[in-house]
């Protein structure tokens, strides 16, 4: 197969935005992304696009045609794909594998979300389809209670502290403040967090990624073409997808996730590297406690040193790898779908320079880190400067 | 890329299935499509799974992994494909792509959706999402009304008749009567499909495909090694997706699916054959004026011939080309998101020489028609023996 890269990206202002539509967010930053590709619309082939569910929030099933024709990219197809919060990283993932299979050459990648048009409530319940309707959200777990479960556990084996999951909030607001698109620009304070409300005893609301509305999209190219589109093009050099147990009561551990263990493994040995190799992580927080978790699974930090890593400086920006320098879900919002399409854009900016205050310096690999539910999907990509 | 063959075909009953679960009937047409491919579940590296709108309809996103969890195939990713009803042929289409790629060997499709846990105002709102939300749905147009209106534009353009469209059911119930997997397993008369009860004028209820549950699954391998696995391999000969106008009112025509058409004339010079080639379709009869605009747009008939070619019997079994012998969607029923597995099932069954009663003579090409809403999204497959 062929060496694909990544030869274009952009994104919406992710927030509460009341004034855009679903449809308008993803033309939007799909003619960022076309535009920072320096491609005709005409030479797009195939498009993906992640979004969990436009069908409930918005009533709007369908999207992947209604994104080709309000693009005006009719007939090309564009397929929607699904799989919870880590649909952004699948539409990814198979617009990589349209183009490494030679089928298609120019192919647009979208993540989108439109979430605060309903209650809290509303979405709480939807978001809780991507865990196991019949086993959990029929039952009133919704994703902070589960979260909640996983950090009492990580607490109980680990010795992990509030201050340490309150310490990846607190990094995750002072990189967000260097992110024109974050839906939070603004530093918190470890007490501030220590001290906000209560959500799902241990999670409280500085331990929770917000809801939020907005889309990201890349344009996708063949490697060996891709300087004459865009002097600096990403490889994406592997793309692992896997699924593990849908439902947390049948997991083996609460303190790993299983699926993002073997998607790290194995998107390390395709690339042939390790993860001491990876100097910058965009990892799904989606919870503080999940930050951490991801750090251990994806082998930055032994299991149960997340949070005292964390605590330390570790994952700041200038430290041993710097994690979610965009603000992460927690700073940056967490519109579901464009989420793992977002992290793409942060990574491609980084091992570009364009990432002016939150640059990091001397980057070989960046990597990304996207989780569907409570992790029964997982997605890991790893990517290098193509030029 | 490599060529690509169906081994394995499964599926369940169609129908009022209130004892059966979403999970369970894709865990029964899987398990049944595993069996008749003789692989082992280790084998499987991949799936893909078409459902429309399983968050809206049970509850529950991210159907993919939960199908993944379920039939104890984690961590393979099982990565949830939509679009509308045509989000049957997308997951075949994807897994063939995954196929050809060789970055798998052993792959399966799914196809489901659970319908009738709800009643059919929800249910019809729901599937509205398959349209334009901002322009049809919300405005109050619903599906039957929007085929209604396509079906009026033939009849003033070409002078379709009621009863040309009534021949449509009545040749789909028939063909039926010999599905054992079929939702109405009864012949209709004409007299009883005009007399029926008017839903949107001019499509009775007997024009209307029903509200249905129901599950497919297919295995797919190299077409190289795929005897190794069944001794009647069926080869994917050419898989074509386009897109269209999601809006009913953005369209050139309402007497013709421009992206079924496009889509059609790809596969058609993709597998090198012409229509005449084609020896049976399955096309997708969500309303029997769809049935006929279908026989048109892939070059069965002229424009404006395809109602009196079902009213002449051009589309039974026997006739010039042999159209839904499963008892189509009008039928066998319509399960959205399984549809277009439902499809290459029959036509893989046929071309085996395995349709027992509803056996068709003498077939060198098979081929399958699936659209999405009114026509935002078409997939045009084709098939022959891979033995």
């Amino acid at each position: 197969m062929r060496k694909v890269a990544i030869i274009g990206v952009g994104m919406t202002k992710f927030g509460e935005n009341w004034d855009e539509s679903f449809r308008g967010m993803v033309t939007e930053a799909g003619v960022k992304a076309i535009q920072d590709a320096n491609i005709k619309g005409d030479e797009i082939s195939a498009g993906y696009l992640g979004t969990m569910a436009s069908g409930s929030l918005v009533g709007q099933e369908h999207a992947g045609a209604l994104i080709a024709d309000y693009m005006g990219l009719n007939p090309v197809p564009i397929t929607r794909v699904e799989g919870a919060c880590a649909s952004g990283s699948i539409a990814l993932r198979q617009g990589v594998l349209a183009v490494a299979s030679g089928l298609h050459d120019i192919v647009v990648v979208g993540g989108v979300e439109k979430m605060t048009d309903l209650d809290t409530a509303a979405v709480s319940q939807i978001l809780g389809g991507a865990g196991d309707q019949e086993w959990e959200l029929f039952m009133g777990a919704t994703f902070p209670g589960l979260y909640a479960m996983m950090a009492r556990r990580h607490m109980y084996e680990y010795g992990t502290t509030e201050e340490m999951l309150a310490s990846v909030a607190v990094k995750n607001h002072s990189n967000g403040v260097n992110n024109k698109h974050a839906q939070f620009q603004r530093e918190i304070t470890l007490e501030q967090a220590l001290n906000s409300k209560m959500v799902a005893d241990p999670l409280r609301i500085m331990d929770c990624s917000p809801i939020t509305d907005g889309a990201a999209a890349l344009v996708l190219a063949p490697l060996d073409s891709a300087t004459s589109y865009n002097e600096k093009p990403i490889e994406v050099v592997a793309s692992e997808q896997t699924s593990g147990t849908l439902a947390l009561h049948d997991r083996e551990s609460l303190t790993s996730i299983k699926a993002a263990k073997i998607a790290g493994q194995r998107a390390y040995n395709y690339a042939g590297i390790s993860p001491s190799d990876i100097d910058i992580a965009e990892v799904h927080d989606c919870f503080t406690i999940a930050e951490i978790i991801a750090t251990e699974d994806l082998g930055f930090f032994a299991p149960g040193e997340g949070g005292r890593a964390a605590l330390e400086g570790k994952t700041r920006i200038g430290g041993e790898v710097a994690v979610n320098t965009s603000g992460g879900l927690k700073s940056t919002g967490h519109p579901v779908g464009a989420t793992g399409v977002k992290q793409a854009c942060e990574v491609a900016w980084q091992l570009r320079g364009d990432a002016a205050e939150r640059q990091v310096k001397d980057i070989s690999y960046g990597l990304t880190h996207n989780v569907g539910g409570s992790g029964a999907t997982a997605v890991v990509n790893i990517f290098q400067r193509g030029y």
